[in-house]
Protein backbone atom coordinates (compact mmCIF):
# COMPACT_ATOMS: atom_id res chain seq x y z
CA UNK A 1 0.00 0.00 0.00
CA UNK A 2 1.34 3.61 -1.02
CA UNK A 3 0.86 5.82 2.11
CA UNK A 4 -0.71 8.99 1.41
CA UNK A 5 1.82 11.92 0.52
CA UNK A 6 2.24 14.63 2.73
CA UNK A 7 3.20 17.95 1.23
CA UNK A 8 6.11 19.98 2.45
CA UNK A 9 6.70 21.33 5.49
CA UNK A 10 4.91 24.90 5.53
CA UNK A 11 2.06 24.21 3.24
CA UNK A 12 -1.77 23.24 3.97
CA UNK A 13 -1.47 19.34 4.93
CA UNK A 14 -3.78 17.91 2.24
CA UNK A 15 -7.27 17.57 2.76
CA UNK A 16 -7.31 20.10 5.19
CA UNK A 17 -10.78 21.97 3.54
CA UNK A 18 -12.54 18.34 4.46
CA UNK A 19 -14.25 18.29 7.74
CA UNK A 20 -15.64 17.04 10.38
CA UNK A 21 -12.12 14.70 10.46
CA UNK A 22 -14.63 11.60 10.06
CA UNK A 23 -15.40 12.73 6.46
CA UNK A 24 -11.90 13.80 5.85
CA UNK A 25 -10.33 10.31 7.16
CA UNK A 26 -13.12 8.58 4.73
CA UNK A 27 -11.65 10.66 2.10
CA UNK A 28 -7.84 9.58 2.64
CA UNK A 29 -9.05 6.75 2.56
CA UNK A 30 -10.95 6.44 -0.87
CA UNK A 31 -8.16 8.28 -2.67
CA UNK A 32 -5.99 4.89 -0.94
CA UNK A 33 -8.16 2.53 -2.40
CA UNK A 34 -8.62 4.44 -5.89
CA UNK A 35 -5.19 4.49 -6.37
CA UNK A 36 -4.88 0.70 -5.62
CA UNK A 37 -7.21 -0.96 -6.96
CA UNK A 38 -8.89 1.54 -9.15
CA UNK A 39 -12.40 3.34 -8.41
CA UNK A 40 -15.10 0.46 -9.86
CA UNK A 41 -12.82 -2.24 -7.90
CA UNK A 42 -13.27 -0.11 -4.75
CA UNK A 43 -16.50 -0.51 -2.69
CA UNK A 44 -17.68 2.21 -0.14
CA UNK A 45 -17.28 -1.01 2.38
CA UNK A 46 -13.55 -0.72 1.35
CA UNK A 47 -13.60 2.58 2.23
CA UNK A 48 -14.81 2.58 4.86
CA UNK A 49 -13.15 -0.13 6.24
CA UNK A 50 -9.54 1.36 5.45
CA UNK A 51 -10.85 4.36 7.62
CA UNK A 52 -11.95 1.86 10.76
CA UNK A 53 -15.61 3.28 10.04
CA UNK A 54 -18.59 1.37 9.52
CA UNK A 55 -20.56 1.36 5.72
CA UNK A 56 -23.15 3.09 7.79
CA UNK A 57 -21.28 5.70 9.20
CA UNK A 58 -19.47 6.21 6.13
CA UNK A 59 -22.97 7.41 4.17
CA UNK A 60 -23.37 9.78 6.78
CA UNK A 61 -20.64 12.20 4.75
CA UNK A 62 -20.92 10.63 1.37
CA UNK A 63 -24.41 9.53 -0.24
CA UNK A 64 -22.29 7.07 -3.01
CA UNK A 65 -19.02 6.31 -3.81
CA UNK A 66 -19.49 8.68 -6.64
CA UNK A 67 -19.68 11.48 -4.84
CA UNK A 68 -15.69 10.85 -2.66
CA UNK A 69 -14.60 10.70 -6.29
CA UNK A 70 -16.05 13.56 -7.05
CA UNK A 71 -15.08 15.59 -3.65
CA UNK A 72 -11.22 14.28 -4.18
CA UNK A 73 -11.72 15.52 -8.13
CA UNK A 74 -13.09 18.77 -7.22
CA UNK A 75 -10.54 19.80 -4.97
CA UNK A 76 -7.58 18.31 -6.82
CA UNK A 77 -8.55 20.25 -9.82
CA UNK A 78 -9.69 23.85 -8.04
CA UNK A 79 -5.79 23.22 -6.23
CA UNK A 80 -4.56 22.84 -9.97
CA UNK A 81 -6.58 25.94 -11.24
CA UNK A 82 -5.14 28.45 -8.20
CA UNK A 83 -1.18 27.27 -9.04
CA UNK A 84 -1.83 27.66 -12.72
CA UNK A 85 -4.03 31.30 -12.17
CA UNK A 86 -1.34 32.49 -9.69
CA UNK A 87 1.54 31.95 -12.25
CA UNK A 88 -0.82 33.54 -14.70
CA UNK A 89 -1.40 36.36 -12.87
CA UNK A 90 1.81 37.01 -10.79
CA UNK A 91 4.28 39.52 -11.96
CA UNK A 92 7.45 39.25 -13.91
CA UNK A 93 8.33 38.06 -17.38
CA UNK A 94 6.18 35.44 -19.70
CA UNK A 95 9.21 33.07 -18.96
CA UNK A 96 9.04 33.88 -15.37
CA UNK A 97 5.59 32.74 -14.98
CA UNK A 98 5.90 30.04 -17.09
CA UNK A 99 8.79 28.97 -14.95
CA UNK A 100 6.60 29.23 -11.96
CA UNK A 101 3.12 27.45 -13.09
CA UNK A 102 5.95 24.45 -14.37
CA UNK A 103 7.62 23.86 -11.32
CA UNK A 104 4.28 24.29 -9.02
CA UNK A 105 2.62 21.81 -11.36
CA UNK A 106 5.22 19.38 -11.62
CA UNK A 107 5.77 20.07 -7.76
CA UNK A 108 1.62 19.45 -7.03
CA UNK A 109 1.82 16.25 -9.40
CA UNK A 110 4.59 14.48 -7.68
CA UNK A 111 4.70 15.48 -3.91
CA UNK A 112 0.81 14.32 -4.04
CA UNK A 113 1.30 11.75 -6.73
CA UNK A 114 -1.49 9.39 -5.32
CA UNK A 115 -3.85 11.32 -5.69
CA UNK A 116 -2.99 13.03 -8.65
CA UNK A 117 -3.14 9.62 -10.37
CA UNK A 118 -6.84 9.23 -8.64
CA UNK A 119 -7.32 12.85 -10.34
CA UNK A 120 -6.25 12.68 -13.41
CA UNK A 121 -7.04 9.03 -14.45
CA UNK A 122 -10.92 8.44 -13.10
CA UNK A 123 -12.30 11.36 -15.14
CA UNK A 124 -14.40 8.99 -16.87
CA UNK A 125 -15.84 7.49 -13.94
CA UNK A 126 -17.62 10.71 -12.98
CA UNK A 127 -20.86 11.12 -13.27
CA UNK A 128 -21.78 13.55 -16.43
CA UNK A 129 -22.95 16.84 -14.27
CA UNK A 130 -19.70 16.26 -12.22
CA UNK A 131 -17.82 15.65 -15.05
CA UNK A 132 -18.82 18.65 -16.84
CA UNK A 133 -18.29 21.04 -14.20
CA UNK A 134 -14.58 19.21 -13.72
CA UNK A 135 -13.83 19.81 -17.76
CA UNK A 136 -14.90 23.18 -17.10
CA UNK A 137 -12.31 24.11 -14.15
CA UNK A 138 -9.23 21.73 -16.66
CA UNK A 139 -10.53 24.71 -19.79
CA UNK A 140 -9.67 27.27 -17.04
CA UNK A 141 -5.92 25.93 -16.43
CA UNK A 142 -5.68 25.61 -20.23
CA UNK A 143 -6.36 28.77 -20.64
CA UNK A 144 -3.83 30.24 -17.77
CA UNK A 145 -1.08 28.44 -19.59
CA UNK A 146 -2.29 29.81 -22.97
CA UNK A 147 -2.49 33.26 -21.71
CA UNK A 148 1.29 33.00 -20.55
CA UNK A 149 2.30 32.10 -24.20
CA UNK A 150 0.08 34.23 -25.67
CA UNK A 151 1.92 37.31 -23.34
CA UNK A 152 5.20 35.54 -24.52
CA UNK A 153 4.84 35.96 -27.94
CA UNK A 154 3.25 39.46 -27.93
CA UNK A 155 6.28 40.38 -26.17
CA UNK A 156 8.86 38.61 -28.20
CA UNK A 157 9.82 36.46 -25.51
CA UNK A 158 8.55 33.30 -27.16
CA UNK A 159 8.44 31.79 -30.46
CA UNK A 160 5.41 29.31 -30.40
CA UNK A 161 3.45 28.35 -33.92
CA UNK A 162 0.46 26.56 -32.13
CA UNK A 163 -0.52 28.00 -28.99
CA UNK A 164 -3.24 25.69 -28.51
CA UNK A 165 -0.90 22.60 -29.06
CA UNK A 166 2.40 23.72 -27.00
CA UNK A 167 0.01 24.50 -24.40
CA UNK A 168 -1.32 20.87 -24.24
CA UNK A 169 2.31 19.63 -24.17
CA UNK A 170 3.30 21.61 -21.18
CA UNK A 171 0.44 20.56 -19.34
CA UNK A 172 0.69 16.69 -20.45
CA UNK A 173 4.30 16.96 -19.29
CA UNK A 174 3.47 18.11 -16.02
CA UNK A 175 0.74 15.90 -15.73
CA UNK A 176 2.31 12.65 -16.17
CA UNK A 177 4.83 13.05 -13.33
CA UNK A 178 2.41 11.28 -11.25
CA UNK A 179 2.68 8.28 -13.21
CA UNK A 180 6.45 7.83 -13.07
CA UNK A 181 6.98 10.31 -9.78
CA UNK A 182 8.73 8.12 -7.13
CA UNK A 183 8.94 9.22 -3.56
CA UNK A 184 11.87 7.02 -3.23
CA UNK A 185 13.34 7.62 -6.17
CA UNK A 186 16.87 10.10 -6.83
CA UNK A 187 14.84 13.29 -7.89
CA UNK A 188 12.91 15.43 -4.99
CA UNK A 189 9.74 17.18 -6.70
CA UNK A 190 11.69 20.46 -6.32
CA UNK A 191 14.42 19.24 -8.86
CA UNK A 192 11.95 17.50 -10.98
CA UNK A 193 10.10 21.14 -11.30
CA UNK A 194 13.45 22.63 -11.85
CA UNK A 195 14.24 20.40 -15.02
CA UNK A 196 11.08 20.65 -16.60
CA UNK A 197 10.66 24.66 -16.17
CA UNK A 198 14.33 24.88 -18.36
CA UNK A 199 12.71 22.10 -21.02
CA UNK A 200 9.39 23.77 -21.27
CA UNK A 201 11.47 27.32 -21.58
CA UNK A 202 13.64 25.41 -24.24
CA UNK A 203 10.44 24.45 -26.37
CA UNK A 204 9.36 27.99 -26.18
CA UNK A 205 11.86 29.69 -26.93
CA UNK A 206 12.69 32.61 -29.57
CA UNK A 207 15.54 30.44 -32.16
CA UNK A 208 18.48 31.37 -32.96
CA UNK A 209 18.13 33.90 -35.70
CA UNK A 210 14.23 34.11 -35.80
CA UNK A 211 12.95 37.80 -36.71
CA UNK A 212 11.79 39.14 -33.69
CA UNK A 213 8.49 41.76 -33.06
CA UNK A 214 9.26 44.53 -33.95
CA UNK B 1 -17.35 1.22 -24.72
CA UNK B 2 -14.10 2.95 -26.75
CA UNK B 3 -13.76 0.64 -29.83
CA UNK B 4 -10.41 -0.76 -30.05
CA UNK B 5 -7.67 1.23 -32.09
CA UNK B 6 -7.26 0.13 -35.69
CA UNK B 7 -4.22 1.09 -36.84
CA UNK B 8 -3.79 3.20 -40.49
CA UNK B 9 -3.75 1.00 -43.37
CA UNK B 10 -0.69 -0.67 -44.85
CA UNK B 11 0.32 -1.83 -40.91
CA UNK B 12 0.30 -4.84 -39.74
CA UNK B 13 -3.15 -5.18 -37.53
CA UNK B 14 -3.17 -4.72 -33.52
CA UNK B 15 -2.49 -8.89 -32.17
CA UNK B 16 -1.96 -9.88 -35.35
CA UNK B 17 0.65 -11.98 -33.26
CA UNK B 18 -1.76 -13.85 -31.19
CA UNK B 19 -2.81 -17.25 -32.51
CA UNK B 20 -4.92 -19.04 -32.86
CA UNK B 21 -7.73 -16.45 -33.66
CA UNK B 22 -10.02 -17.16 -30.04
CA UNK B 23 -6.85 -16.34 -28.09
CA UNK B 24 -6.68 -13.39 -29.97
CA UNK B 25 -10.30 -12.02 -29.69
CA UNK B 26 -9.79 -12.58 -25.82
CA UNK B 27 -6.56 -10.58 -25.52
CA UNK B 28 -8.93 -7.70 -27.55
CA UNK B 29 -11.90 -8.14 -25.37
CA UNK B 30 -8.81 -8.06 -22.33
CA UNK B 31 -8.10 -4.34 -23.25
CA UNK B 32 -11.34 -3.13 -23.78
CA UNK B 33 -12.15 -4.90 -20.44
CA UNK B 34 -9.09 -3.78 -18.79
CA UNK B 35 -9.10 -0.02 -20.28
CA UNK B 36 -13.13 0.98 -19.23
CA UNK B 37 -12.99 -0.41 -15.47
CA UNK B 38 -9.37 -1.44 -14.76
CA UNK B 39 -8.12 -4.46 -14.07
CA UNK B 40 -8.88 -5.37 -10.56
CA UNK B 41 -12.62 -4.79 -11.70
CA UNK B 42 -12.75 -7.13 -14.73
CA UNK B 43 -13.08 -10.85 -14.06
CA UNK B 44 -12.02 -13.52 -16.48
CA UNK B 45 -15.82 -14.00 -16.77
CA UNK B 46 -16.00 -10.15 -17.84
CA UNK B 47 -13.31 -11.31 -20.60
CA UNK B 48 -14.86 -14.00 -21.97
CA UNK B 49 -18.21 -12.52 -22.26
CA UNK B 50 -17.04 -9.98 -23.98
CA UNK B 51 -15.11 -12.20 -26.64
CA UNK B 52 -18.56 -14.37 -26.37
CA UNK B 53 -17.16 -17.30 -25.10
CA UNK B 54 -17.26 -19.47 -22.23
CA UNK B 55 -15.16 -19.12 -18.81
CA UNK B 56 -13.72 -22.73 -19.66
CA UNK B 57 -12.71 -21.65 -23.51
CA UNK B 58 -11.20 -18.94 -21.79
CA UNK B 59 -8.95 -21.43 -19.47
CA UNK B 60 -7.79 -23.63 -22.70
CA UNK B 61 -5.55 -20.28 -23.71
CA UNK B 62 -5.14 -18.39 -20.11
CA UNK B 63 -4.76 -19.44 -16.91
CA UNK B 64 -5.07 -16.53 -15.24
CA UNK B 65 -5.96 -12.67 -15.80
CA UNK B 66 -2.52 -11.71 -14.62
CA UNK B 67 -1.46 -14.11 -18.03
CA UNK B 68 -3.70 -11.69 -20.18
CA UNK B 69 -2.67 -8.73 -18.44
CA UNK B 70 1.14 -9.71 -19.24
CA UNK B 71 0.71 -10.92 -22.67
CA UNK B 72 -0.60 -6.97 -23.63
CA UNK B 73 2.00 -5.39 -21.86
CA UNK B 74 4.39 -7.83 -23.57
CA UNK B 75 3.40 -7.26 -27.03
CA UNK B 76 2.92 -3.30 -25.78
CA UNK B 77 6.71 -2.76 -24.67
CA UNK B 78 8.23 -4.86 -27.68
CA UNK B 79 6.58 -2.94 -29.90
CA UNK B 80 7.83 0.13 -28.15
CA UNK B 81 10.96 -0.99 -27.86
CA UNK B 82 11.10 -2.01 -31.84
CA UNK B 83 10.34 1.59 -33.04
CA UNK B 84 12.41 3.37 -30.52
CA UNK B 85 15.58 1.08 -31.34
CA UNK B 86 15.02 1.75 -35.17
CA UNK B 87 14.71 5.07 -34.74
CA UNK B 88 18.22 5.01 -32.39
CA UNK B 89 19.73 2.70 -34.99
CA UNK B 90 18.53 4.55 -38.32
CA UNK B 91 21.39 6.17 -40.36
CA UNK B 92 21.01 10.26 -39.92
CA UNK B 93 22.05 12.86 -37.63
CA UNK B 94 21.05 12.88 -34.29
CA UNK B 95 18.59 15.69 -34.61
CA UNK B 96 16.67 13.09 -37.49
CA UNK B 97 16.58 10.15 -35.58
CA UNK B 98 15.16 12.21 -32.54
CA UNK B 99 12.36 13.16 -34.31
CA UNK B 100 11.49 9.78 -35.84
CA UNK B 101 11.62 8.27 -32.20
CA UNK B 102 9.58 11.11 -31.07
CA UNK B 103 6.78 10.42 -34.40
CA UNK B 104 6.77 6.79 -34.07
CA UNK B 105 6.58 6.78 -30.45
CA UNK B 106 3.75 9.21 -30.42
CA UNK B 107 1.61 7.83 -33.18
CA UNK B 108 1.79 4.50 -31.67
CA UNK B 109 0.55 6.24 -27.93
CA UNK B 110 -2.33 8.09 -30.41
CA UNK B 111 -3.28 5.46 -32.50
CA UNK B 112 -3.58 2.20 -29.70
CA UNK B 113 -4.24 4.60 -26.94
CA UNK B 114 -6.44 1.92 -25.15
CA UNK B 115 -4.01 -0.75 -25.48
CA UNK B 116 -1.36 1.79 -24.53
CA UNK B 117 -3.42 2.96 -20.84
CA UNK B 118 -3.56 -0.62 -19.82
CA UNK B 119 0.00 -0.91 -21.21
CA UNK B 120 1.22 2.06 -18.96
CA UNK B 121 -1.25 2.59 -15.90
CA UNK B 122 -1.66 -1.13 -15.38
CA UNK B 123 2.41 -2.01 -14.21
CA UNK B 124 1.67 -2.78 -10.63
CA UNK B 125 -1.09 -5.22 -11.36
CA UNK B 126 1.55 -7.92 -12.88
CA UNK B 127 2.77 -10.51 -11.00
CA UNK B 128 6.77 -9.50 -9.65
CA UNK B 129 8.89 -12.16 -12.51
CA UNK B 130 6.85 -10.79 -15.01
CA UNK B 131 6.66 -7.08 -13.72
CA UNK B 132 10.65 -7.36 -13.50
CA UNK B 133 10.84 -8.21 -17.18
CA UNK B 134 8.74 -5.45 -18.20
CA UNK B 135 10.87 -3.26 -16.66
CA UNK B 136 14.00 -4.44 -18.10
CA UNK B 137 12.23 -3.81 -22.12
CA UNK B 138 11.43 -0.17 -20.64
CA UNK B 139 14.77 0.10 -19.61
CA UNK B 140 15.65 -0.72 -23.05
CA UNK B 141 13.37 1.96 -24.32
CA UNK B 142 14.97 4.89 -22.05
CA UNK B 143 18.52 3.51 -23.39
CA UNK B 144 17.97 3.41 -26.89
CA UNK B 145 16.29 7.27 -26.58
CA UNK B 146 19.20 8.09 -24.13
CA UNK B 147 21.31 7.06 -26.88
CA UNK B 148 20.48 9.43 -29.63
CA UNK B 149 20.23 12.35 -26.87
CA UNK B 150 24.30 11.03 -25.61
CA UNK B 151 25.14 11.19 -29.81
CA UNK B 152 23.61 14.19 -30.86
CA UNK B 153 25.41 15.97 -26.98
CA UNK B 154 29.05 14.63 -28.49
CA UNK B 155 28.45 15.88 -32.43
CA UNK B 156 27.63 19.19 -31.18
CA UNK B 157 23.96 18.78 -32.46
CA UNK B 158 22.30 19.10 -28.77
CA UNK B 159 23.14 21.12 -25.56
CA UNK B 160 21.43 18.68 -22.48
CA UNK B 161 23.10 19.31 -19.44
CA UNK B 162 20.97 16.25 -17.49
CA UNK B 163 20.49 13.42 -20.05
CA UNK B 164 18.46 11.13 -18.25
CA UNK B 165 16.65 13.49 -16.84
CA UNK B 166 15.73 14.46 -20.18
CA UNK B 167 15.40 10.91 -21.66
CA UNK B 168 12.81 10.30 -18.93
CA UNK B 169 10.73 13.72 -19.77
CA UNK B 170 10.96 12.82 -23.86
CA UNK B 171 9.38 9.81 -22.97
CA UNK B 172 7.05 10.87 -20.41
CA UNK B 173 5.76 13.44 -23.01
CA UNK B 174 4.83 10.93 -25.78
CA UNK B 175 3.50 8.64 -23.34
CA UNK B 176 1.12 10.86 -21.65
CA UNK B 177 -0.55 11.13 -25.41
CA UNK B 178 -1.93 8.09 -24.24
CA UNK B 179 -4.18 9.61 -21.87
CA UNK B 180 -5.24 12.41 -23.57
CA UNK B 181 -5.48 11.79 -26.84
CA UNK B 182 -8.90 11.54 -28.59
CA UNK B 183 -9.64 10.10 -31.73
CA UNK B 184 -12.62 12.21 -32.19
CA UNK B 185 -10.79 14.91 -32.06
CA UNK B 186 -8.91 18.04 -33.57
CA UNK B 187 -4.96 16.14 -34.63
CA UNK B 188 -4.42 13.54 -36.06
CA UNK B 189 -1.54 11.40 -34.28
CA UNK B 190 0.65 12.27 -37.52
CA UNK B 191 -0.07 16.09 -36.56
CA UNK B 192 0.80 15.68 -32.44
CA UNK B 193 3.99 13.26 -33.76
CA UNK B 194 5.17 16.45 -35.29
CA UNK B 195 4.05 19.41 -33.14
CA UNK B 196 5.74 16.43 -30.35
CA UNK B 197 9.05 16.15 -32.60
CA UNK B 198 9.76 19.61 -32.94
CA UNK B 199 9.34 20.72 -29.43
CA UNK B 200 11.55 17.79 -28.39
CA UNK B 201 13.67 19.27 -30.83
CA UNK B 202 13.54 22.51 -29.02
CA UNK B 203 14.52 21.19 -25.71
CA UNK B 204 17.81 19.76 -26.65
CA UNK B 205 18.82 22.38 -28.91
CA UNK B 206 22.43 24.38 -28.94
CA UNK B 207 20.91 27.37 -27.13
CA UNK B 208 21.73 30.89 -28.53
CA UNK B 209 25.61 31.57 -28.35
CA UNK B 210 26.15 28.44 -26.24
CA UNK B 211 30.26 27.15 -26.65
CA UNK B 212 30.30 24.42 -29.00
CA UNK B 213 31.89 21.35 -28.80
CA UNK B 214 35.34 21.81 -31.12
Amino acid sequence: MRPVEQTADGENQPWDEVTPEAARRLLVAAVEAFAERGYHATTTRDIAGRAGMSPAALYIHYKTKEELLHRISRIGHDKALELLTRAAESPGTASERLAEAVRAFVRWHAERHTTARVVQYELDALGDEHRAEIVQLRRQSGAAVRRILTDGVRDGEFDVQDVPGTTLAVLSLCIDVARWFNAAGRRTPDEVGALYADLVLRMVAVKPGAPTVA
